[in-house]
């Protein structure tokens, strides 16, 4: 037996650590993988990728005990050697070579040229070596900044009192309903994989008046577009005691702002390698759906099809016209027309034909959907009724209703959407470590 | 057009606002879920139910602009009057009522006496009324305990250089394989949910070095037991360069202890109404699998029936020992048989029918499995063929080992098995918000 007590410090260092002033001169132990080698003839230069970046290894024949030609990119290795400043290295630092030991080695030559600064690969030959095209430098560093966002939404979200919850992704029946569920079996019994968070987080507002989640969702879809995904991440919220919906589109604001300011300060590294220009959030117009209809209609002279709902190309002419007259990034569209929302959104007391609920869009697409949710049992039931809908399946739902609900709404955030549209990618497969659609079930 | 610009200050306070310095006297709004109301004739007691505990309103016939008979037990109300201080009260502070405004108001009177501390039902009476059941404080607090569990184990890995994954859940193959797993059609074609996020989180190693993810996981195994579930939320985490699997059991203690301290800081409120004592975790005895068992059978005169696997008297027996001989609640059983792991459990170079690998148990119930895993191509590829595995269907996950893997290793912590051993429960169900098992599809 022995005990075990905890992390250790580990005897090699991260980029951070050799960055740390002072260091130049020391001997140092770094690992890392090999990411290229040039080899100038009587000089080396090695660099390494470590998570924290790249550094310069300076190999010279005879000195270090080890020959060049035993080394390959791909290779993972420790070397050592001392630190000294740099200037021509990246970072100002680079590791004069005494010694390298080799952890481990692929069996082939890299089917992609990783080390490039842009990895000019077709999207699809990007997703069939994921594994290997992510480790390019510019396509991780995507995901960190995914990373940050959703840590950006969960503390921004305990700051402000919510409770983090994990919800059941099979389920009997969906919170949406219709076709566009996976079917699976289970045990023998019919089974859905829930398309949303939506009945659990509002029966959860019973209880902590609170709640979020950030979790899949998934959505059978047929749809083979650039902004679709059959499975996604969703950033769900939901909050008892709203004034109105308006109280919903403060919190995302909120997030929208602390979320920024943590990219700007946590993720600076990975903002600058994609050259990344963060969006104002600030103050994001809000705007009715009929208004802003008439008003890109007449500045644009577009003629929608769709009077219940916006199309993409509608998406995108609301957002120039958002960036042309009030300078945003961002825009809310308020006011749904009822027919185009589920049946728990609440509709407008002033106008039943609209809804108490928004949409969010970012650069020319919708990333959010969210609003106020019917809170009182009798109207609930009022309202399933006039669409036809049964109670069966919903008892669980509804006794929540039955036994007392807070006004109250909430929202979803596309996780892989807002990452899309922050850093300028054209299709959502960009922005999503191992996408699911119609044709990709893999990696 | 109106713009946005964030969260407002909100008028109505929550409990901490309420409890800080100098605030008695002031006149206050409160919102919240009348909890319970007792009338004592010429005054009354109503206790309100907010996200953050509890705060009593006394209400004095003629001084409110309400009748008390128009109240009742889960009406959501905002009331407004004056803070006082007051030792009888719970939390030392109550509100003389001068108005109170009904936000909504229940259907039916409730179905479980949720106001009480103790809500004396049984298991199935509070999943079969999951929504309402949860409202009771007890029940409550055990989900923010698990909310912390979870914030625990991000927060810890971030502050040591781990990045955050999010990995699909329907996929082509599962990691594990086996009969064990739900399927899915999947726009006609075969699909399954993912057991694990296992192949993703090492394929992701070679991209970040160090990964996590908190997500959850599906196993279609026909157990009925106290501590199976059928989906569950699993803490996985996976790291690169390590020096052995000593690295991710140290890994794994230093999250146990700072999830403790966080415990400890930020969930003191719900400790105390569980009373629960936090485990030791300044230090976890780790003992290989063959010596413990020999142990325990010595001691504790204990027969195996299962040579090569730990059966659950066998785990309880083994806890005992560990509080016994070294006063730990946390043991790590290491060196498990070659032939009860996967394919990608590396083997002990000392002696191949041992792994590196290890068990945590926690008060007598497995809640981690853990190890190195293989990292070189051909070797993983010699241990598949050994087992008769074919590699169709893995190509993308070989691809990784096959274009060069650091050596590494990770875990997988059963988040609500977590919970339930911390709170001292005896079935998971109690530890888990919407429980799916054999016969449990709903809520």
């Amino acid at each position: 037996m022995e005990f075990v007590t905890g992390i250790k410090e580990k005897e090699t260092l991260e980029l951070s650590e050799l960055l740390a002033e002072g260091m130049a001169g020391n001997t140092v132990k770094v690992n890392g993988f090999i990411h290229t080698i040039r080899d100038m003839g009587n000089v080396a230069f090695m660099i390494l990728r470590k998570r924290d970046g790249l550094i310069q290894c300076v190999f010279e024949e005879g000195i270090t005990n080890f020959s060049l030609k035993d080394l390959r990119e791909a290779d993972t290795v420790e070397v050592t050697g001392t630190l000294i400043d740099s200037e021509k290295a990246p970072g100002g630092i680079e590791i004069r070579l005494s010694g390298i030991k080799v952890l481990s080695e692929p069996a082939d030559p890299m089917p992609l040229p990783i080390a490039k600064w842009k990895l000019n690969t077709s999207l699809e030959a990007k997703l069939n070596y994921r594994p290997i095209s992510l480790r390019n430098i510019r396509e991780r560093a995507k995901f960190k900044i995914q990373e940050g966002i959703v840590r950006g939404f969960r503390d921004f979200l305990y700051q402000e009192g919510f409770t983090e919850i994990h919800t059941p992704k099979i389920g009997a029946k969906s919170a949406e309903g219709g076709a566009n569920v996976f079917k699976l079996d289970y045990f023998h019994r019919p089974a859905i994989l829930q398309q949303s968070p939506q009945f659990y987080k509002q029966m959860m507002v019973g209880v902590y008046d609170r709640v979020f989640e950030a979790a899949p969702v998934f959505r059978a879809e047929k749809h083979n577009t650039k902004r679709h995904l059959n499975e996604y991440t969703s950033l769900d919220l939901e909050m008892g005691y709203i004034d109105g919906f308006e109280d919903i589109m403060a919190m995302e604001t909120g997030f929208l702002q602390y979320t920024m300011q943590l990219l700007e300060k946590e993720y600076a590294r990975e903002l600058k390698i994609l050259e990344i220009e963060l969006p104002k959030t600030d103050q994001i117009p809000a705007v009715r759906f009929d208004e802003i209809k008439r008003l890109v209609s007449e500045k644009y002279d577009w003629k929608t099809k769709a009077p219940y709902d916006l199309e993409p190309e509608e998406e995108v002419l609301i957002s120039r016209y958002a960036k042309e007259e009030w300078d945003a990034d961002f825009v809310f569209v308020t006011h749904y027309p009822s027919k185009k929302r589920p049946f728990y959104a609440m509709d407008d007391p002033a106008d039943a034909a609209f809804t108490l609920s928004f949409d969010l869009l970012f650069r020319g697409m919708e990333i959010t959907t969210g609003g106020q949710r019917i809170h009182d049992y009798h109207e609930l039931l009022k309202k399933m009724e006039a669409r036809g809908m049964t109670t069966e399946g919903m008892e669980q739902y509804l006794s929540a209703f039955r036994y007392g609900m807070p006004p109250h709404g909430g929202l979803g955030i596309g996780m892989e959407r807002l990452t899309m549209k922050l850093m300028g990618e054209d299709n959502v497969r960009e922005t999503t470590l191992f996408p699911r659609d119609l044709s990709r079930l893999e990696p």
